[in-house]
């Protein structure tokens, strides 16, 4: 069994009593966090019987400030070969002119290597759990598989493609095939892609499945003002409403947006213990909206923190999607103490952790939990003086001052380098199929 | 006179054409921008009667994106020593109980540190030019012209300290002295903090003083809802209209803010020139509101882009603030064309030299414009791949990204290190700085 020491290091253990350790030592063994000690005092595997782990990496924790991940709760990651590819414009146009013509040129091979690129910018921004919705999840499943990273591809069905049933029972074979794949680290949902581009019957159906399976739905909700009037049309009712009748919400969902939502809604979402995907940066570069995040957190709804897919944000950093997230709802709610820091950094951990259902492997810094652990460098200057850690975290450091990634107790990044990936090549091929599907044939 | 030449880079140069050049040289001599070529030509110095640069240094530009040097058009440097001291507070006991007491504490040499640690917050961000308004603005001052940055100090009255008239003619002691100093890189303005802190009587003869030096204005304006309905009362009229009434408007002016105005309000802007300092990530935190930027725009206003001070921020980087530029307000104008990319990165260079006056020297990439340049390093995933350079720039990059940055012909950043400053040092006398002014006595 592999064993990593960080010695001497700050850590912020998002735990119940919101613990903030100065100088302590996190010892991993294996896939685990073994032990969280004082600095100084002998860090040792508890259990006699146990074999004892070899002496391992140690990793000098100085100026360092440990999290445990961050959880990206909502991406299309494999949209990053459309980074930048067009901005600027209005939702329709924007989808119908320049991002559906391009996605229907994308193979699977492409979503392989966008997968593969997006990991790679999100492990270099301390991101260890991304939740996925995107065409040909096997390769995005696959890709994470590959990158080490902890992952939840989803099986997804955009409802104007042909033949819905067969995709769906695709997305149910998927399910099957990699549900805890990858030691663990892989778990999955089905995706409906929201109630707008899908019928009720399909959405009946996806239902179902999730029951039958044993696993989450993951959909887009209430992002626009526009889909709450076409569901209104259409269901004669709002979209969170028609969400509940149709029974979404009863075996387990994760809904990305929810800008346009009353407190009746909200109320909904804390008995139905649906998980919200907050994605500011998105909400407002496509001018969605903002979405009430401090009244959704006082009444006990679980908020995660997402970057959304990179052609509507246009980065995966959730260093900046944490900072608009704090920043946001003060600005549209007139309250400066709306989302503070500390809850900002809450979501993006712990509280994605609950919204994916993985809030007993992640989320926290605690003896037990799996380590996927994230150490940013706070030897720099926007991070000086250093009065408080969590502010500096969420309000003014940025995605590179992550020096170290750990998933399931393995080093993926170090001194800000991949240990495991070879970018430049990642970067080469993804770079290779953008210019394929965004040059017309 | 020294000579750097940058070869092969892609210069987004701001310019009236808004030209975008790949594979091009960039000469610089001595202070200043002597020629833009492209790659593979020889670029000579053209009169042979000059003598001939040294060969001086070459940077390989491959890669990288030139752009000119960021200017930063409101800030309050020296408070760095504040950044997350006290955030998440409603503005009123934020400033009474948090900032202003510990303010009280700070002495000259504070400032001096603080403000070195800000230079090198920013330089290492791709800043060049910061407009600065804070106590002890000759220590500022030092600190700028040792950092060998471009800066506009400002000399500044609060106007609820004793002796106003004393403190004016300090004020103007300082710009005499400072203006046009360490061989031009400085140049000044008068700063009487608002309108609600500075009584009439006191800003009539900032006006009349700024007339006789020659200098602009810099003050706060219309920056809360609380400023709006205060100023109402004291002069029975909006900031704006008020400001104008005195005359704050015919000398020139940077106003910092200007949240809460009208279409009436931005015609007085365009018609009497006055130069908006934005701030939106500070708006967003304190909860200001979000000014009408693209309105402002489209009317013709000069609107440059800032930081405000790192205790309402909590950092200084101008590639994160161009980046809220961009995304607040689409999402308050639900317009998601509003401040394409383009305008952010406009603003944040040559609107804001001409906001501030420097339009002449800084804000282009141009033969005969001084030699203020910064190169983004884009061998990163997440400027990956590159569909578009100055969406990447506003949308997808981070500080850190900066590889490279001149001022004045200076190389004073290279591969992402200070060749000039002892960034140890710096860290350590300002941290110093914090505890103390941070520890009651």
């Amino acid at each position: 069994m592999s064993s990593v020491l960080i010695r001497n290091v700050t850590a912020v253990t998002m735990n119940e009593a919101r613990e903030i350790l100065d100088h302590v030592d996190l010892r991993v063994e294996g896939q685990r966090i073994a032990a969280i000690t004082p600095t100084g005092e002998e860090a040792r595997a508890e259990a006699p019987d146990r074999p004892r782990a070899k002496p391992g990496t140690v990793i000098d924790g100085a100026n360092m400030v440990a999290i445990p991940g961050l959880i990206n709760a909502h991406t299309h990651a494999a949209m990053v070969l459309l980074r930048g590819y067009a901005d600027d414009m209005a939702l329709e146009p924007w989808l119908e002119e320049m991002i559906w013509p391009t996605e229907s040129r994308i193979v699977a091979e492409d979503v392989y290597w966008g997968t593969m690129l997006a990991t790679v910018e999100m492990l270099k921004s301390g991101t260890t759990t991304l939740c996925d919705m995107y065409h040909f999840f096997e390769s995005a499943a696959r890709a994470m598989r590959d990158a080490k990273i902890r992952g939840v591809p989803s099986g997804v069905l955009l409802g104007f493609l042909p033949e819905p049933e067969r995709r769906l029972r695709q997305a149910m074979d998927f399910c099957k095939e990699w549900n805890g794949a990858a030691e663990g680290r892989i778990t999955v949902m089905l995706a409906p892609h929201a109630l707008y581009t899908c019928s009720r019957e399909i959405l009946e159906k996806f239902v179902e499945a999730a029951a039958d399976l044993g696993v989450k739905l993951h959909t887009h909700l209430a992002e626009t003002e526009a889909e709450v009037r076409r569901v209104q049309q259409e269901y004669g009712r709002h979209p969170v409403e028609a969400m509940d009748e149709i029974g979404m919400f009863d075996v387990g969902l994760v809904a990305a947006h929810c800008v346009h939502v009353t407190d009746e809604h909200i109320e909904i979402f804390r008995e139905k213990k649906v998980g919200v995907a907050h994605n500011p940066t998105s909400n407002m570069k496509l001018a969605s909206g903002s979405a009430p995040v401090q009244k959704m957190l006082q009444r006990g709804v679980t908020v995660g923190v997402a970057t959304d897919g990179a052609a509507s944000n246009n980065n995966l950093s959730m260093v900046e999607e944490m900072h608009l997230a704090a920043l946001l709802d003060k600005v549209f709610s007139k309250d400066p103490t709306a989302v503070s820091a500390y809850s900002a950094l809450e979501m993006a951990t712990r509280n994605g952790a609950r919204a994916l259902g993985l809030q007993d492997q992640v989320g926290q810094l605690k003896e037990g939990m799996k380590a996927d652990i994230v150490l940013f460098d706070f030897d720099k200057p926007h991070l000086c003086p250093r009065h408080n850690v969590v502010s500096h975290l969420v309000y003014s450091a940025m995605g590179s001052d992550v020096d170290t990634v750990l998933v399931d107790g393995e080093i993926l990044l170090h001194k800000g380098k991949l240990t495991q990936l070879d970018e430049q090549e990642i970067m080469a091929r993804a770079s290779e199929a953008a210019r394929r599907i965004t040059t017309a044939e």
